[in-house]
This record gives C-alpha cells, sequence and structure tokens, in this order.
C-alpha cells in the first residue's frame, strides 16, 4: 500500500539532500523516488547521506519534467509557503498523511511533491496538485530543509498508516503491567507506617499527617507488582535491622 | 513557553547533525540547544547546516555529563530504540509533544534527549529519563538521521503547541515550583541506592536492575519537594538506625 505512495523532488541542488530524502523515507517505509532534473545525481554526497538506503537512490527513477514525475498519479499533493497569489486548497502534514493513506488504501497513486531548496515549487506546479501542504513553522524562520520536509511527510504517511492498521505487525501496546490491587496497598501503608515508626521517624502521638501525605504520592503512581514486592522487601530489611536481627548487610 | 523547552544531544559526532539538529528546531520554534561532550564543535559543517539556526549554535549550552545537562529539569523524554531490558513508559512522538507542551504551559522545565549516532542513549542514561519515545519506523531500517529525529519531535511539539494556542487554558496548570527537579531526584536516587546498601537489601556485586526499577518507579511520579523531604527524612533515619546513632524511636 506504501508503495503506490511516490515521493517527488523537484530540481534540487544538493545530492546531500536527496541521499537524506531517501533514508527519511525508507525510515518510515516508502520506497519510491522520483527525481525531476536534479542538479547532480547519481552523487557521491546522496548516498553518504542515505546512510544504507541505497535502494531507494538506485530505484529513483529521473525525469525531465514534473508532468513526466506525476504520469499515473491520482492525487498530488506539494509542499508550500503558506502565502500563494492563487487561494488553493491548503491542508497541513497530519491531513497530507491522513488523505494520502486513504486514497492509497483505495488502490490510488499519490505523489508527495517538493520544490527547490531555496525558491520552492512555481506557481505553475502548485497548480498541477491537488492540494498544498504547509508546514506549520516559525514565521520568523520557516524554511525547512528539504529533507526535513521529505521526513515531516514521510512520518505523517507512517502514522497514519499505522493507525489506518494497515502495517504487518502493528504497534504492540506496552504490557499493562499487573498492577497492585487496593488491598495490597492497604497492606503496603500499614507495613510503611509500621516502619516508619520503628526508625523512629513516625511520632504515633504526633503523625504530622505524615501517613496521608504518603498515601497521596504511592497512590497517585499505580504501583505495579514487582514494584510492591520491592516496597515490602525494602521495609522487611529496615526492620530487621530496627529490631537488631542478622539481615543481609554487608559491611 | 516553547522556551522551557531544551533539546540535548548527547556525544554527536557529526557536527553537521548539530546544525541540521539547530535548524529544525529553530524552523519549529525552539531555541534552547544542550551539547553534551560533542566531538567537535563549534564546527564549519555545523553552521553550515545550521543555514541561518546561528544564533541557536551560539546560544548552545557545551556541558560535560547529561546529568548537567538536566540540572532544574521537571520531565526528561529520551529517544529509545523500541526493545529494552527493563521496561519503561515508553510514548510516541505525538505524545511526548503533547506532554512536553502540558507540562512546560505549567512553567515546568523540560529535556527532549538524543543519543549518538549509531549508538543512541546507554542504559544509564535511558534510566534518567521519565520517558522513553520511540519514532515509529520501519523495522528493517529504523535508524533515523539524529538531525531527523529532532525534527519529528521539535514538528510534533509545535503542533501541540499550536492546538493548546487554539483551546488556551484547558491543560490544567501543575506548579512546577512545587516538583522536585531532575537533580533533586538524583540526590534522592544517590541516597536511597546507599540506604538500600546498608540494610542489605542491595548487594553492589548483584544490584539486579533494583534502581532502574525504583527509579522508574519514582521518575513516573512526579515528586512535589515536600514529599521529597519527607522521603529523604525517611532514609536520613533509617542510616541512624543502621548506624547504630541515637534516633527519634520511642521503644
Amino acid at each position: 500500500m506504501l508503495q503506490n505512495i511516490r515521493v517527488v523532488l523537484v530540481n534540487t541542488s544538493h545530492p546531500g539532500n536527496i541521499g537524506g530524502a531517501a533514508r527519511a523515507m525508507k525510515n518510515m517505509g516508502l520506497s519510491r523516488l522520483v527525481l525531476v532534473q536534479p542538479k547532480e545525481f547519481p552523487a557521491v554526497d546522496a548516498s553518504a547521506r542515505a546512510s544504507g538506503a541505497d535502494d531507494v537512490l538506485d530505484n529513483a527513477q529521473v525525469v525531465d519534467s514534473l508532468e513526466q514525475a506525476l504520469v499515473g498519479c491520482n492525487l498530488v499533493m506539494g509542499t508550500s509557503a503558506r502565502e500563494r497569489s492563487i487561494p488553493w486548497p491548503l491542508i497541513g502534514p497530519r491531513e497530507c498523511g491522513a488523505k494520502a493513506v486513504e486514497h492509497a488504501k483505495g488502490g490510488e497513486e499519490i505523489a508527495l511533491v517538493f520544490g527547490r531548496e531555496h525558491a520552492g515549487l512555481t506557481n505553475e506546479e502548485l497548480q498541477r496538485c491537488h492540494f498544498h501542504v504547509h508546514i506549520p513553522s516559525n514565521p520568523d524562520f520557516s524554511s525547512l530543509n528539504l529533507a526535513a520536509a521529505v521526513q515531516v511527510l514521510s512520518y505523517e504517511v507512517r502514522m497514519a498508516w499505522l493507525a489506518a492498521g494497515e502495517a504487518p505487525g502493528k504497534v504492540e501496546k506496552v504490557d499493562a503491567a499487573e498492577l497492585a490491587t487496593m488491598d495490597e496497598m492497604e497492606l503496603f501503608y500499614d507495613h510503611l507506617e509500621k516502619t516508619l515508626v520503628g526508625i523512629g521517624f513516625l511520632d504515633p502521638e504526633k503523625p504530622k499527617h505524615l501517613m496521608p501525605r504518603l498515601r497521596r504520592l504511592y497512590g497517585r503512581v499505580a504501583v505495579e507488582r514487582s514494584e510492591m514486592s520491592i516496597l515490602r522487601g525494602i521495609l522487611t530489611e529496615t526492620q530487621k535491622v530496627v529490631r537488631g536481627e542478622p539481615h543481609k548487610r554487608k559491611d
């Protein structure tokens, strides 16, 4: 499904950026790169920055015009600065990722188009796009590095793809570790209180809200069972020291 | 508010990546960069890739240890590959951005920590983080370029920041001054470790992940200052008992 999504770089000046874009794509599971009149390609700098995404570079298609790059495409989204003379449907990276995945799922061919390092896409090129994508950025310093822009859109494509449940191994959830039950927590508080009295930290005559404070602290942690046995173990060993019993201490 | 969020790069080898990270940060409105023992900095490559984000580089703080980089921090999130021997709270970039903004709004100090180009963060460094952030990536080619990783997290911070601006006052405030800072937490862990050795619960020869587990437990609580003094007080009294010193115990 992700193979229906191609990344098109128009008139890239620095081959390092082509390599960086290839790496970003492969990291996010994209593989189809189309280069419209790159200034220098193949290039040592491209391979260096690709850092293992050589297959993306090797399979990159080099063409003479944006028109050729878009052959067979059903949906074209091009990156753009916010202000344009012609109003056009403008979306953010997240919506771009969602649209790309939604359409690719239906078997359509999608293109994400990126312009020149300094000048971006021309108005004519932008008019070939169904949507313009603006990456929200600092208005005082708004121009992202080309590979960084490819990274952001590719990342949003992957996020949408994962959310759509299309990934083979899906994101596995962090194991919801077993939590201590309320009654186990009560046994712990009781043990803690006795131990604190034992070491002389808690004066039963003047408890000074100490236990409520500790309940508030541990109560908001969601203590796991395995952590609870550590905490109980610490209390047990402390009590042995208080009683002067032999304990595991190494001197 | 974004100025409460610092980006920490640990042992970066390639100065170009420092420049790329600085540019990505500035594009997304972040400005505070902390470098832990960079291999080469300042450097021509860093300035070249920063491409106008020179102010971020000029103001970058260079320190000797991650500990120093995290001084004053209330919330630390570190990038990580998915598999780790010790399970740790693991979040994605979007949740990372949301958490960073939510806490920064309350005046807390936040750190986003990025590891070495090839080796990432060590287990010890990861244990100083409250959360591990995993950028969803192609399992067969999962390692992002450092600047690209900074771009993704900075982008999610900006997205969360923009979203928060549309619904001001939505997030409940936490009074940052009331929370223990990272350095106070480190002093606590040190005190805790010594005490556990003292009572014989922790065998320095066979530590068995005990401290990492306790860091994981206390790390996710957001311990308040007043609670910290209770915890430290308990440890101090326990140590007196261990040493057989007169303590406040009532028999």
